[in-house]
């Protein structure tokens, strides 16, 4: 499989080596990425006016990957930023990391909840949930307060935080599972696991994993729920992949 | 009360002077409207990537807005683009018009159906009202399937179809009032409500009343539903009003 | 608009003119109100036995209301008090400020609590709440236990009481607006609101402009969700304006 | 057990010498009745209109009977008539028949539905079942279009039209039982099984027996969901058992 | 009514005679008990291994019992064991106790909590209230850390933990009624009740009338949820009363 | 991975080598199967009596399979049979296809479909739905009346039968997605879909695939959801592999 990875925010060296470092560990025989930032939107995803700043971009890069050079797409985002969008665009499967995780989740217990960076992100990722049908069966939605940004420099905090946090979750709100909600988070699930007593799940390895499921399966998004755009007048500047302007 | 009204859309003379003279029914000795459109985006929004499209134009007007000029602002698209995220930057009140429908309709009575143009809407705005926490009364969405950019042309057609649609609403899906879904069916709602025994609600005026609702009252959004956006680079080309950039 | 305000309790003057100074506040070039209270019935609304008993003193009110002299009719009595009675014998608007409030916190935020006066009520609320379908996203319910004869002499109890469990509400149940459950803790959410962080509903005056907006925009409840009652024997001794007694 | 059963409708000989005849079928040594109807109020109960209206009259004589001559209580009309406020007044069980059907109609199947007299009350009766909590599992509510006053009369036809409408709410909304949604549909139960493949609950008799089970295990309705009422003033003429007025 | 109690565990003289002690207090003119433990299985149900573990000699008791001895059948454990199975194998009532307590339950009050032995039922309770659609009311399950083995020897350490848990329900969950989570803790609901504020519903006694009341009534489960096994090779040994074997 | 594929049904030569053939099409550099029937128990799966009689020799094959020879096991039958007792057992993956199948469906589309074998078992995958809180977005539940020992001489007019069902699910149900009902389907979802306009789920693959995403990521079930079963006395004869007898 060849994974088309977005990481929908402001292209940044440092943090997409820390990505291609991560993904490189979920490397096989089949397997390769391609990892691309945006040049233009928000450094980070915490709230819908980035989620909203970034989403051109995105599906920029989703309408210039339209050429069969990929097998799926992954939108590094907790944000599940433009991928309902993303898929009316292409027949390739776009992989949601908040929808992925609240489905796999689903199947490892009954009632999961969720970490968060900040508390602003937790009406949004609280909306998608919902919106996904998925509101009955979870349990809450938690923050650490630690921007995605500083995630990188306070990893011990950061893993304090989470543990703390998840603790509440299981505790106070019943859920017997844990889905770190933010993709930044990555690379911490095993000792947060370590720590409480219930499936972490961490969405960077498991969006990888579903996405080859689903290749392997010739499976992709429903055209009834996701039917391409009509064709009409568009007038997207600096969208350079525009093939349905006209 | 002082309403911009944005068009979501690219800015289209015709267009607009039809929103014009259709808000202008509406004045009142306290009322004035602002009309904008956007000057990048699609002809129409009829997908979530029309939506994704048009937001940051959308948001961009909403930013340049944030002086006081206005005391509330209304999206006019049935999609509510960018709605959320533009509560986060500002604290009076943005009108999201298929929001707005779903609450007025559940005042009314006990089930409500949505007619709207084309069937690649349905799925956009079922997930929409899934959302907002709507999903259990609503009946059903049907589509005349006229393209937004025909409506105009085809006004008896479309009034034929709303019957016929909502009349399907009504009797096979049990909907005991019908929302227009679309913000371009403006102006027709008398017409089809004289041929289906139930209410039919017109987005456009009462989206303007619920706003002077809103204000009359003091109510805007909950900033803990909607918190502003944290401070941190955010590299937008064309988003001319952009405040927050750092 | 002409506003026919039925408070659903036993005529008191103090109570009366309490209300009409309130009342008064909202007043426009168009907006004129004609208070009334009951000759029979209870002296405050806190338990279903009080709604029931109060109900068909309000429903001939509304029957005798029936001719043309009023443009919307609003039951001030945050139990809704024979509303949907009432929507069956007039089709001009019949406010009810429980599900009104609730339909308009929906649109501020996505999870509303509410603050009644006595715990009697918490269950009679909740159970209102469910039939309009809104017990999704109603974080929870809490009184104040300040009998509603009370309010009037300890108001700075009132919202030192309604301050501290709106704000158990926001922190412990997660609110992000606070309905205030009942019509007599009038004028005071604008106190409250300075010291919590959320939207506080006063039901008054959101039920009068929400009034307004049905009335500007021709709307008003379904007649499938709310049929004529069927003509037939009815022996209604009191009841003078009874006109569908055969 | 000694059940006081309360016909929520003007007294009339006949109605209650029917009444009376199918209840004798239901004795056991145990078991004994006494019925009452109103002397004010409507003369069948098929809007909420009539409901309000009944109400008082039919807490009148649950007031009445609080004085340890019965064991439980039974008003015998599908739109549990003053059920709840009952249960405010007195600690004896008040048997509510649309609940109890929809609970244990809820033991026999997965998905339950109702055939009314009038399509008037399929509203009604949806409330009902949505603020019980059964909404999700509710097929659907058809009705037969014939008023109460002419059950008796229309025999043949009411069956009929039991047996057709029963067959729609199996073979189109799937409902695996059927509930009649009146009580004037004594007696015919059993015929309208014979014609569809499903259980065909007779509210009447379920009733009786479901209060027998409650008196038998000592069990009745929730204090915290039914609290006694404040005492305070309330004038309430005609209504003779008042013991709370003051 | 004759009645077959299936005690869905090994044979134990002990737990036999106290069952038939308490189940002899609701013995009437027309009420017989036949009790019946099994020769294989587990010694108590504290898991769905163990519920799956008795279930074919739980079925192998209702199979055998299929030729009109009974008049219902009552699978004493609030696991629920085999009862959606049984019903495909007869068609006389089969008592599921959880199911018919949160029946019960929900005609008493609008939440009810149920407290049981283990956290290991805990979701195992959860996961069957969800499948009989009552999730929505059910405020929370709560356990005592008494094993089902423990309770006869540690009665009042069962009582005192009963009553800590059932505040914790009523208080913090919001319950306005408590079922006791297991049968084994028959006979205490009295002595619980007395200490919290709600009803307590015990499961056995609410389980034998519950029978009652659709015998008396000719009600039994829909053959629509549960139509009888096709026909087919089944090798099951040990199964002694396997009529269905080809 | 070495996944442990257990059919839930009587040992029959021809259904191996058929499930081995399908089997092989999945098989990759790292992935093995060993594939086991039940020498006791049903032909096959289409009813809660079958699952039940099946239950205790699924479980004693789960047990066997504890010692580490295996990376997962894959229960191959759409009733999901005794996987929630399986996972108390374990703490590899225990793959229940049903589930598995909603949790990806939603990832695909907002409502879903199923068409099984026989109407017998549509009441059990919607109670199955229901338990794992997927009942929400199901569209439907469909069957062909095709036993499951006849598929294999029936093909074409199985897959003709699917298609047409799957169209009733789409266009009647508004399903986006179908999800075929019974592994014993296998290797005809592609033709199906060829028929229809939307993704077909073929269980099997499908299964494969997800356990080996769990099993890359290091997942399995939460421990919280499925404890341990408490030791005790268990007298199982004929359960070889019972290791927790005592």
């Amino acid at each position: 499989m060849k994974l088309l990875v977005i990481l929908p925010v402001l292209k940044d060296e440092a943090n997409e080596e820390r990505n291609r470092r991560e993904l490189s560990h979920l490397k096989g025989p089949n397997l390769s990425f391609e990892l691309r930032s945006l040049l233009n939107g928000p450094a980070s995803i915490e709230s819908e006016f980035d989620d909203r700043m970034a989403s051109p971009w995105v599906l920029n890069e989703v309408m210039k990957a339209r050429t069969g050079d990929f097998d799926a797409i992954f939108v590094s985002c907790m944000g599940d930023v433009a991928t309902n969008a993303a898929r009316e665009l292409t027949n390739i499967p776009v992989i949601a990391p908040l929808q992925t995780c609240l489905a796999v989740a689903s199947t490892l217990g009954d009632r999961f909840g969720v970490v968060t960076v900040l508390k602003n992100l937790v009406p949004v990722l609280h909306r998608k949930a919902r919106e996904y049908g998925y509101d009955q069966n979870l349990s809450g939605i938690r923050s650490i307060e630690i921007p995605v940004l500083e995630i990188e420099n306070k990893r011990r905090q950061v893993v304090e935080a989470l543990v703390s946090e998840s603790k509440k979750l299981v505790e106070a709100d019943r859920a017997d599972s844990v889905i770190l909600g933010c993709t930044g988070l990555l690379g911490v699930a095993k000792e947060v696991q370590d720590h409480v007593d219930v499936p972490v799940l961490d969405p960077v390895p498991i969006s990888v994993r579903f996405a080859e499921m689903l290749v392997a399966t010739g499976l992709s998004r429903s055209g009834k729920a996701f039917p391409p755009p009509p064709k009409k007048l568009r007038n997207l500047p600096g969208i350079e992949g525009l093939v349905r302007k006209n």
